[in-house]
């Protein structure tokens, strides 16, 4: 396909949000076609879907019937958003995508990694992004950054389950030592704007080869 | 597990719904504890997915997704419902199951009945049917049944071409072939007492392994 297909992987409070939107800016100015979105990315079938998992009615949901249900709406928001848009060959920047199952069902669920990937492996059918920026901090840090953020509503949980989040953490860094041809580490606990700078220099490299 | 895990196979119009009802009260009257059952069985979260599903609005909905939502839904019902029989010591049998998903989705649709697999081997995790009564019918002869059959809905899988339930039948005699260990055929085409009779005997053969 003529675009590209980036996505944006890391704890809560890693800023993946917060960057994602200046580099948007960024890139456009510099001439780029750049599209930004996020799972479900207002796909009607695909927010119904997540509507189903989200429902605190819920309670009984299996873990594995939820992975299968992320793993649908995936599929969805790729078939009417994503791909569009890499046909159309534009750079196609992804907050969070297979690689948040994997850290968070896979891992932190303990459904396994493997078992994770298989299934978002039918939902992708091939279409693995490119390349991955995964914006690196300690997760205890990240939650003491959402926690100082009013603008963000904090789940109880969040701060709650520590230990979750750094199992998830560990995830992470299993899932970037396996794809580690397109995962790019950043340091997201350094300023904002050499975050935004590093992060903007991996990409344009990317996208000149 | 104590109980017997059975599913009904078969195209549409083979009986597999009216010999399951006779079965299920000759066992009881023999005095084995049964209960039968077909996804979404009455599980809140499993009839939640398949309205995503079944809904007319939803006609950009991805065969890849609806697979998955499939297998979530049937992950849902097998555990809230069939595990916690089969753990009673319950037989259960269940009106559809894997194979029809690697029948209509895998060969029908072309996704693959391999891919198709796996995908529900995340879902049912180890728990396949230890038989699987094959109901055997030219699949044309079986929508001429439905056909005259007032009482039965006629739904959106009906409606697809003849072309497409021959694929499906084909797709069903090849996961008879690969899992023949669980398969039982029987020919759907005889009178119905002859059918339930014969459904009977394998079932009591079955349990008495």
């Amino acid at each position: 396909m003529a675009g590209y297909f980036i996505t944006f992987e890391g704890p809560e409070g890693a800023g993946k949000t917060t960057i994602l939107g200046i580099l948007q800016d960024e890139l456009s100015k510099k001439g780029y076609d750049v599209v930004s979105t996020r799972e479900p990315g207002g796909i009607d079938i695909a927010e119904q879907i997540r509507s189903v998992i989200l429902d605190k009615k819920n309670t009984k949901m299996d873990s594995r019937t939820e992975a299968l249900l992320y793993a649908a709406s995936r599929r969805q928001h790729l078939v009417e958003k994503v791909i569009p848009a890499l046909e159309a060959g534009k750079i196609v920047l992804c907050d969070r995508f297979i690689d948040s199952s994997l850290a968070y069902q896979g891992y932190g669920r303990n459904l396994g990694i493997d078992e994770v990937l298989s299934i978002n492996e039918f939902a992708i059918n091939g279409l693995m992004p490119s390349l991955t920026l995964f914006f690196d901090i300690d997760p205890e840090k990240g939650l003491t950054r959402i926690g100082k953020n009013d603008e963000r509503e904090v789940n109880r949980l969040d701060l709650e389950n520590i230990s979750f989040h750094q199992k998830v953490y560990k995830g992470y860094l299993l899932v970037a030592e396996r794809f580690k041809n397109r995962f790019q580490k950043i340091n997201a606990d350094n300023p904002l704007e050499l975050v935004t700078k590093e992060a903007l220099e991996i990409i344009e490299s990317h996208i000149r080869k």
